[in-house]
């Protein structure tokens, strides 16, 4: 029964020493990946970088015992890291109140998300539609890259949004750090050979192609370690070179956060927004890995395990967590065969703070920035514009403003223009439905709109395709239309309705239809509906439409026609 | 050209001797019916009476030269005046500044319909479901009859709210005064029995019906009369009875509102809501009156007609007006034929706020309670819960919600809930699209559900029929539900997808359909498409989704079973 909720109680019990060596070896290249990017995410989120350590131990174990996906790695990542410091940097706190509220922003999207997958609510994240999703990351990449030149250049930078991001980095831009600079660019450019030029580089060597790509995803530590041996060679750090700095050693203070219900009620909205854009990027990865093992995500699952995740965050000083793209896919890649290697992975980082963490002081933040722009310039991908341009204006418009929302005016706001357009359109487009006049093919049964085939009508009969469910948005257009039609052809006798696409009549619809038929009535014309589905028919036997129709239901088209037109009438 | 947008320019040309006769006749009978109710509106929105009159003259003037309706009769009405008063007195204004509140209420509005009818948005009303406007009525007819309790019980009371009116009438409730009592039960009764009963008295005297009828709607101003008359003979003011009280003699001075930005931001909600429902009220007032003439109505020019109004209410000293469907009745039975029955109607008024005014000093509150009360409970249908939860639940949920909300919490926070929840009800019944497996009726080429007839099927082949368009927030329940059949049978070759009932297909539709498309070829199997509609199939083609297709697109279900099925596959 448990083992339904509780994934582990599942997999747990067939697990063998093949599976174990397996998910280790997963677990060392992940650790060695994510110990750099915790700490840059975390700088990301304007928390010290303590913090991106702690929320990659807990929240790993909180996943591996409730999650379902067997190759998704949790953890900081760069949307989420964004999104945190959009939201606490609007509640201008200081300190240790900035770190209590990134834990409380855990705790309420842990929260969140599991309500939602014990409610199995998981639906409400398929109203973020596929490319208001790749309009939002990729302007994220954008305004995470920029954000970064700073760090790069040495210089300081201001805000969540471009405008302020440029404006502050152009008023600072005199202020450039030489020595900084050169760690920037040579870190960039060591990390940006590791990922285009280092695999090809090791396959002439001869090494397999598995084993090339994960040394290459575990370049950057390298990278890492190099720029903590120049700043201590060169002592950089006097030289104005910013640096990590002492870093607390030592495993996070296990805590229940301190319930504040004033930031609580601040943090709500970008918890929830943070919750719903985590998940939708987490279940994606989840569900194209685990396509490849021919393995099913369940949504709900997801829910728990993202929301196990956080709530350990919160517990074990973090702030809120996600699955990673690059992180699965190297997990996936290095063989993980359960959940467990995420806890192992915890294991390596919580290794890491207890041993690491002197090392860690002298590394340049200039090098963190450069290992966040090269990760986050693979999310950028503009292409979703021209696709959805020539594909279909309702998505390219919403994609246009999530995308100028999100770069102009900040993460919260852009992916609500881009929910709200995108479910405007669609009630938009649903308001004023498609309708076609219908004929017959000759020499089928088969009903098509008289203006694209030739087709075959009957003088007196109007067919009319209604091609939407009829609800309150479109009722009276339906009964406009009608009208209209009425009165063009004044030697009409019948007005069949073909309903096929007609998957709903609402209240309002069934009143329209009450009123048109009592309208044609007075005009002396019947009105009969044909092809009606079984659920709608269902319904419309509890009103007294039925008994009112002055004309008859007919199952098929065909019927309706050949009775209508036959020389019984 | 300008004739279109000014209806007035179109039939005044034709404007007759005889047509002025009837619209003059129909103007003398709304003008004797007006009076009373614009003093008691004007009240009831918390406004001097004198607002009630200037609102019920320039507004009917504005109307009849921008207005389609040949029966629509303008001014204050009750509803309109209870979401009035709920925006205004969340604003804690006394006096002058109150009533320029309620001008700037009147402009606002204005403002927002003429725009909508420049821009012509009147769809955007459509999104107010028949069942959501019933409920909002209902219970705004409750509201308001509580409302007047306190007038016809000589006690005050607060609140626009059912649960503030009646812990203030409870309070009050001591101080009841026995006059005031006695002169609105008084004229609650004669106007009970004047609705009621007074008709067929009338009619057993001889009279014709239609004559019968408007002396039964003049009726009220004999009761108003009678009770003048009784508050001079009783000096009913000295016993404590209110009284109107002086109403300054005159016209009212014209005046282009003060711009206070301030306020006008804090008025912007409410005039939007005030505007969409005294649209809504007033098209479909007009729209059953043209019916019964056979003339057509056009909203967008119903918007102009109604923003003229209320800019001319604004100038004119008055409030937000809009049809009234009582009186609109009265209009068309007394047989106005032209707008211009309005600008007569407007004329009338103005002569009695020049002659009557001083007549109207000694008519006591509880008379103007008691037309009210008679007036809104013909508001009042509770039926509407009772249809919708035998028709359909979702629409139920909405009405329950809009009336409980309206009740308990107020006029636009009911009537949001109510639309929030139609809209989100149609977002999640889309989002989880009925879906339905079919075969062949035996001897014709029609498919149906196999679970409701008797059909038959080919194995192998598996058709599935989608009963909704096909975009976000459904796109991966089709996957799901296309993976969870295919895994069901293994020896499955062919999967049709039939889209007689797919209106559309989004973006992220296509890309789950691409999804499917390439993990059914893993497998082995191809997908086909059936009965796509002409728009869909035009959009497809703009993809690259018809190449990447493993199977076919079948003009009919019936041609895609026998071409599968057919020996020579």
């Amino acid at each position: 029964m448990l083992g339904r909720y509780i994934p582990i109680l599942r997999w747990g019990r067939h697990y063998s020493t093949e599976t174990f060596g397996r998910d280790l070896m997963a677990a060392v290249i992940v650790t060695i990946m994510l110990i750099p990017q915790s700490l840059a995410y975390a700088l990301l989120a304007g928390l010290p970088p303590e913090i991106g350590l702690y929320a990659s131990i807990l929240p790993l174990v909180g996943y591996a015992i409730f999650g379902s996906s067997t190759s998704l790695a949790v953890g900081p990542v760069a949307v989420v890291s964004l999104m945190t410091a959009s939201a606490l940097g609007r509640l201008s706190l200081e300190g240790a109140d900035y770190v209590s509220a990134a834990i409380m922003l855990a705790l309420l999207s842990g929260g969140i998300l599991l309500l939602m997958g014990l409610f199995r609510l998981g639906f409400i994240a398929n109203f973020l539609s596929h490319p208001v999703i790749a309009g939002f990351i990729t302007a994220s990449g954008l305004i995470i890259a920029t954000s970064q030149l700073g760090g790069l250049l040495g210089i300081r930078s201001e805000g969540h949004a471009l405008p302020e991001l440029v404006l502050s980095l152009a008023a600072n831009i005199a202020s450039i750090n030489p020595y900084t600079l050169a760690v920037g660019a040579a870190s960039l450019a060591a990390l940006i050979w590791i990922r285009t030029s280092l695999k090809g580089q090791l396959s002439r060597l001869g090494l397999r192609s598995g084993l090339a790509n994960l040394i290459v995803r575990a370049g950057p530590v390298l990278v890492v370690l190099g720029s903590i041996a120049a700043s201590a060679a060169f002592d950089l750090s006097s030289r104005g070179v910013a640096v990590v700095g002492d870093v607390p050693q030592g495993l996070p203070l296990l805590a229940v956060p301190g319930i504040d219900l004033g930031l609580m009620a601040n943090l709500l909205v970008p918890a929830f927004i943070i919750s719903i854009v985590g998940f939708v990027e987490s279940i994606s990865v989840a569900q194209t890995l685990a396509a490849r093992k021919r393995e099913r995500i369940d949504p709900d699952q997801e829910l728990l395990g993202l929301g196990a995740a956080n709530i350990a965050a919160a517990i074990g000083s973090g702030y809120p967590v996600t699955g990673g793209f690059a992180r699965s896919v190297v997990n996936h890649d290095a063989g993980a065969a359960t959940p467990a290697a995420g806890a192992f992975t915890a294991i390596g980082i919580a290794l890491a703070t207890l041993l690491l963490t002197p090392f860690l002081a002298l590394l340049p933040k200039a090098t963190l920035a450069a290992t966040i722009v090269v990760a986050v310039l693979a999310l950028v991908d503009l292409s979703i514009l021209g696709k959805t341009w020539r594909y279909s204006r309702a998505d390219f418009i919403a994609v246009a403003l999530t995308l100028v929302g999100t770069l102009l005016v900040g993460v919260e706001i852009g992916i609500s223009l881009g929910v709200a357009a995108s479910i405007l359109i669609f009630l938009y487009r649903t308001s004023k439905p498609h309708m076609a006049i219908v004929g017959r093919v000759s020499g089928t049964e088969h009903f098509r709109n008289i203006k694209r085939h030739t087709v075959e009508t009957t003088p007196g009969i109007v067919s009319l395709r209604v091609d939407e469910s009829l609800y309150f948005a479109n009722a009276r257009f339906l009964e406009d239309a009608i009208y209209e039609i009425v009165a063009q052809q004044p030697e009409l006798r019948h007005v069949v309705l073909m309903c096929p696409a007609v998957n709903a009549i609402d209240m309002s619809a069934l009143e329209s239809l009450e009123t048109i038929n009592d309208r044609l009535l007075t005009l002396g014309v019947s009105l009969h509906l044909s092809e009606v589905k079984g659920p709608v028919m269902d319904r419309l036997k509890r009103s007294h439409f039925l008994e009112a129709l002055t004309g008859r239901v007919f199952l098929s088209q065909h019927e309706a026609i050949t009775t209508l037109s036959g020389p019984a009438r």
